[in-house]
């Protein structure tokens, strides 16, 4: 039988499998397209989430080094997880 | 009678169909037209979703492979289900 | 005298006369103007709903067929009935 | 003394006077600009509203009828009341 | 000492402010930079608000009469108030 | 130590911060770049704000004179305090 | 095991690194892609955000100065620590 929302475990949804992935490297594309690749150290239930060194790409092209950002999870489009970068 | 949505059946929500569809393959159109397929290993009441083996497609042109993809619900427009791809 | 919404008959909002349409055929037509028809088989109170046998249309072209669909409400302009498609 | 939101009489609430307007002819400007006018049979605090027999209007062509349209309320730009269409 | 929000009088919100200007002539810009101009009959917590005798304006140039227009308080940009129009 | 949101003084929060600078000259910049100026008389916790004798500037160039003014806060892009204009 | 977001530490969340940020220089980039460079003395659970000595920049090159400025927090893609500007 099917769970509502409010009967899955917690583990099971999305946001924890964000949980699941701090301190690895990961790919943020934001709404417009520009992508973020570094280490997320901190994510919340909005996807406000925060990258250590941080590097901006246009496409293949890195555009810039940032260090630590923290990014507003509304502008977020989608994560990309465990892959090599 | 109508039945009014707090009196719904759990099971007829359309998002309690998403959780059915759940391990199995589907292409979400996100608003931007770009597409992603793969295996939709969950799914929240926001239409928060994880995607296996991500595909993008611009149209019918591969664009690209992600493996694991987290997709934020509000960018969605609609998500196929039962088709093949 | 006039009701207030909260003093409404659950049966006379616009959200449960969608409810009264469910497994007809609907016209969905989306922000972006592209309209999608088919069996409206499932919706909530955010209109987002669920489509079989969906075409979907620009203008009065036929663009594709896509089974069935889940499209979140919050692209949804508005919603065709009782209309021969 | 001037009355606080939470204390004003319902019945002179904006949407309360929409609801006083069922039944009557009204025309309905979207965000898009384009217009749909038609009998309001129904509406809704997010201002969700049925037209029966509605016409789709650019400027002043008519563009389509539409028989009974689901509005979604958050496209809605103004609501023109108590005037000859 | 600077008081919190939640500690101010009605009275000096913003809001209250609108309703003591009920039954004047006021200019709603929306974020269109289209501009109606009536007199304000009804306004709520949302900025949704009734124009009665409305004229619609692009710039200077009046466009339209438009009678009794509800106006969706999510499209406004500002109200102006005290001025002769 | 550092504290959480909530418990936070109120007096440190940043719309505290503009109640401080109620009855001051302020500039707003909206969305759309065009910028307001006057005395901020009233302001809540959605940035809703009341300019008294509102000017409008599109760069340094003065467009228009408003009087009284109520912007929607979910224009505002930022806001300049202690400055001179 | 992985916490839920509601069993995370409050130390934790990217909105409290944002707080152990406060004082420091940081960068604020708006959607508008301008960002803004400043002490950061204020920070809100929305990303509300208090910089003083502002400087609006356009890529590298200085635009403005603004003294105190309240950047609203709907507007911010991503804040950047940590780094020497």
């Amino acid at each position: 039988m099917s769970a509502s929302p409010s009967q899955q475990q917690p583990t099971k949804r999305p946001l924890n499998v964000l949980q699941r992935s701090l301190n690895r490297k990961v790919a943020v594309r934001l709404k417009s397209e520009i992508e973020y690749r570094g280490r997320m150290t901190n994510v919340d239930s909005y996807m406000n989430l925060i990258l250590n060194d941080a590097e901006e790409f246009d496409g293949n092209d890195l555009m810039a080094n940032y260090g630590k950002v923290v990014i507003r999870g509304n502008n977020v489009l989608f994560i990309k997880l465990e892959k090599e970068f």
